[in-house]
């Protein structure tokens, strides 16, 4: 085992601060990775704080990893030390049940989450990317094309997968409408890989502040989901509807605007204390209208994600931060004042 | 127009009795059907009852329609004289719309209801299959095919194609696992269809004494919806579950069932004072499961079906009643008294 250098909470009250972590021995299938740069995903900050429950000490964060690779095991074929890679939320997966098979690691019962869960390998808590170094299987471990910036891929890695699987899942084509609802991490992503499918982009928000934004982020048309008379032509005519939003809210006004065989996608869950405003069952019936729910993407939809956005010069709206900003960072994501994730550089750690 | 012997409510408080409508003339696309047996949907009992809102005088249900084609138009091709036919829950729709060409006519916001419409052709009420004769436009009469009894028949053209289209619709191949809930007029043919695609059906119910009939009508296996114990080896395992229950209930534990991608498909609306339990919004995430709704199917597709049921031997199981049993059938549906659907003979009326 070696000691990395890492950013984590040491109690579920506690700010991040510099901190020491172990990370496994190299192992013949692992990749150990020197990370340069980590995304900050609204999960770490649930993470960190206790709120999903009992942490390890520390708690260190961040699956929106990339790096340099620094050493390889003997049976690595996939990578070689010098490659720019990625780890995104899991580092590894049970392998054998169907969903592995299929290629849908995100939804193996055994997965094994970058955060928050233990490695196989080790027995040792996992470990997240606010750190120097992960060492990581390598089946698990993602190419960053040469179109992608260190900087600008990390987000991909979480919120853009989150966004680009429904979009595939629901085969989204060329001309067809795509709404998104909220503007914030996912919600940006969700519209500029929507736009790269080249479909009708609309968005909704309840920020008058936001419309400009979402208009140069490529969206064709924005609506003020407050507004009964914005919402109404939009009526029966979207094919999917891609929600970021996970405070509980009204998900009828949404359904009504499906078209036939429409779905809206949920990608985050509000709080287990609050509920949804969920659609009459009659809106859903008279439309053959679906209320889905999508988590994160396999490892194979995410390595064509990370090559569709370098193909299409797609990439997140960031800001960089030290890791001495993760603190500051964190109370700017509570208040949502981001546009639209926050990068740690690991220079500086 | 001619004057028909029908059966029918004058007032919503009134009980059915024998009263006169008047036919349209017979146009050149039309199809003039003497009608032999006619199906009582629980939808009948809503409309007489004045239930879903203000109803013509006398209010004439039924849509599940059997007969004898008796004339035809000039321009009819698709039926002649003597054909035995049936007529559902559409008797025309715009023609002109993206549903329409795609031969999902169910979904035209511009179809014309068996009842509780306005005919294009004439500006008269349309008034329902308990009744002597009906006139339709020759594209929305269906071939019943020799297999298919005319008494067995009727059913299948709204419970029958009810269930058929969701089960075709989310694509249901052999022993795959498809739930059905509640066992009633709908819940039995998606049990028999479900079998007849060589589906593992399992039926939920809350009612012990539903088991043997459940098994009876060819379920793999029937599970006490009520009982925790019961539903816990099924977790994470259907394809599709079938709702056939309208009555505000907890879908919550049907959700937790559904295998990756699973889809519980609601077919009935609770009262709009009611609402169902729903899932937690995570359950559906994790596990990307929809909760969605179908209404019937299109024309095609109710074809489609009517000779799949004769091709398979799949029909419903009824209680054949003279029109003076409307009333008590009534009572009796209240009550969920029947196995599984009430048709009527006309040969008395």
């Amino acid at each position: 085992m070696s000691q990395v250098s890492a950013y984590g909470a040491v109690r579920a009250d506690a700010p991040l601060q510099p901190v020491k972590i172990e990370r496994r021995v190299l192992g013949a299938d692992d990749v150990e990775i020197g990370i340069t740069h980590c995304g900050i995903c609204h999960s770490d900050l649930h993470f960190a704080r206790g709120e999903w429950g009992e942490q390890p000490a520390p708690a260190v964060p961040g699956h929106e990893i990339v790096g340099l690779v620094r050493a390889v095991g003997a049976n690595v074929t996939k990578h070689k030390v010098g490659d720019r890679v990625g780890v995104g939320c899991m580092v590894d997966s049970c392998r054998q049940c169907e969903a592995c098979h299929e290629g849908e690691e995100q939804f193996c019962a055994g997965q094994t989450g970058t955060y928050m869960s233990v490695e196989k390998q080790s027995g040792l808590p996992t470990y997240g990317g606010y750190s120097k170094s992960i060492t990581v299987t390598q089946d698990f471990v993602l190419r960053i094309p040469d179109g992608l910036s260190s900087e600008r891929a990390p987000p991909l890695l979480c919120a853009g997968i989150t966004t680009y699987s429904p979009l595939r899942h629901w085969n989204v084509q060329a001309g067809q409408k795509v709404g998104v609802v909220g503007l914030g991490g996912l919600g940006h992503m969700a519209v500029k890989l929507a736009k790269a499918m080249d479909a009708h982009v609309v968005v909704f928000t309840t920020s008058q502040s936001k419309v400009a934004d979402a208009k140069a982020l490529g969206a064709d048309e924005v609506v003020l989901s407050k507004d009964a008379a914005q919402m109404k032509p939009h009526a029966n005519s979207f094919h999917l509807i891609i929600n970021s939003v996970s405070a509980a809210h009204d998900l009828a006004q949404f359904t009504k605007l499906l078209r036939r065989n429409g779905t809206l996608c949920l990608l985050g869950a509000p709080p287990v204390t609050e509920s949804h405003q969920w659609p009459a069952v009659f809106t859903m019936l008279m439309g053959r209208r679906s209320v889905a729910g999508s988590p994160i993407g396999g490892i194979r939809e995410t390595q064509e994600m990370l090559d569709f956005c370098a193909a299409k010069g797609v990439a997140p709206e960031i800001e960089v931060i030290a890791p001495e900003g993760i603190n500051g960072a964190y109370e700017r994501l509570v208040k949502g004042d981001v546009r639209y994730r926050f990068v740690i550089d690991m220079a500086t750690l």
